[in-house]
This record gives C-alpha cells, structure tokens and sequence, in this order.
C-alpha cells in the first residue's frame, strides 16, 4: 500500500516541551479537539515521539495545497485545537515562568515519493 | 481519507547538502532505485523540501514496526537504493573535498493521529 500524493504540502510543528510538561503535551494530543480534521484539505496528521528520547516531537500534517495549510493556521479551528496548550503558555507566563513548550512551524513541499 | 495509522514506526533522515550538490540531490530521488519499495513492512516514503530553501531536505520513511525498518538498514536493498549517492560521497572523499551531502537518521514512534 502507498497512498503517498506527490502534491502533498506538509507542514512540521517541531516542538520542545520543558521535561515535566512531556506528559501533559502527549496527553494533549491523545486527547485533541480533532477541529482539525473538519478543515477543507486536510489529509492527516501524526504526533511523532523521537525513539530516543531526544529532541523534538514533530506534529506532521498533509495538505492538499499550501492554501488549505495556511487557511487553517488562520481559522477559528486552529484557536480552537491549540486552546488548551495556549492556555498553559499564557498561565506560565502569567506566573513569571519558563512557558512549558516552544514551538517552530516549517513547511515542505513533497518532491518525490 | 485518513490512512495514518497509531502503530507506525518512522524513520527520518536529515540531510544537508552542500549548495551546489542539491539540484543532484533531487534528480537522485526522481529517478530513485525503488528497492525499498520490496521491503517487507514499508508503508510509503516522501522526500520532504523547504519551502522557504533553508534548511535540511526530510526523507521520511514509514514501517509497520521498528524491526522492519532495522531489517531495511541491513539489507542489500539499502545498499542498492543509496548506490549513486555513497558512489559521489566516496568520490568526494578521495578528491579530498567535502562530502556533497551529510545524512543523520532519527527515528520516531507515532503517539497520535
């Protein structure tokens, strides 16, 4: 089975969480809002954990188009899936604190399969 | 159509290359061996560019568990599949400059979908 699309426009969330905010960013995402999942192009996402413990976790979506990506990074689903991770940054900040986790966006366009 | 599934083991390699060695790069994969399409447990693989041109290209493999991914590492397929590329870095090597590309794998486990 490959149901890999040449076309695809995947986007990259790299994300560095502190160490004792790991296990409330998995449990974030097992239990995700899915507002995602009803955007217009939106083919899939995973949560990528590295093996070795090491470095960032990768959120990983595939798009139809770049223009589905950057419609969602502009909707009211995309406040909407990250409500409760934007809450714990702005409560850590708030607070005087290190905010929990870093996030960096970096876009791809698939180029061979 | 959401065909990503919660046990698959992925497998990204890094690669940096130097400026001049990139339009090489891509026309390797556009013509790629396919001899890890035969492999037992390969999903689907992707070469991933920065849109914005900076920055390591991903290739991106996915496996129905880790084991298959090590038994690809082993294989006289991966050795087919990455013949030209080790063929310019030996070459390289022997002309004393600097090898066209570095490569760096991490590996994954898919946490949430």
């Amino acid at each position: 089975m490959n149901m890999s699309n040449l076309k695809e426009f995947i986007a990259i969330n790299y994300i560095d969480c502190e160490p004792d905010y790991a296990e409330r960013f998995e449990q974030l995402f097992g239990t995700r809002a899915h507002a995602i999942d009803r955007m217009d192009g939106f083919i899939s996402m995973n949560v990528l954990k590295p093996t070795d413990g090491q470095g960032s976790y990768l959120i990983l979506s595939r798009w139809e188009t770049e223009q589905h990506f950057k419609a969602w990074v502009g909707s009211p689903e995309f406040v909407e899936g990250h409500k409760r991770g934007f809450e714990d940054i702005t409560k850590a900040k708030q607070e005087g604190k290190t905010p929990p986790m870093k996030s960096s966006f970096k876009t791809y366009n698939t180029i061979s399969n």
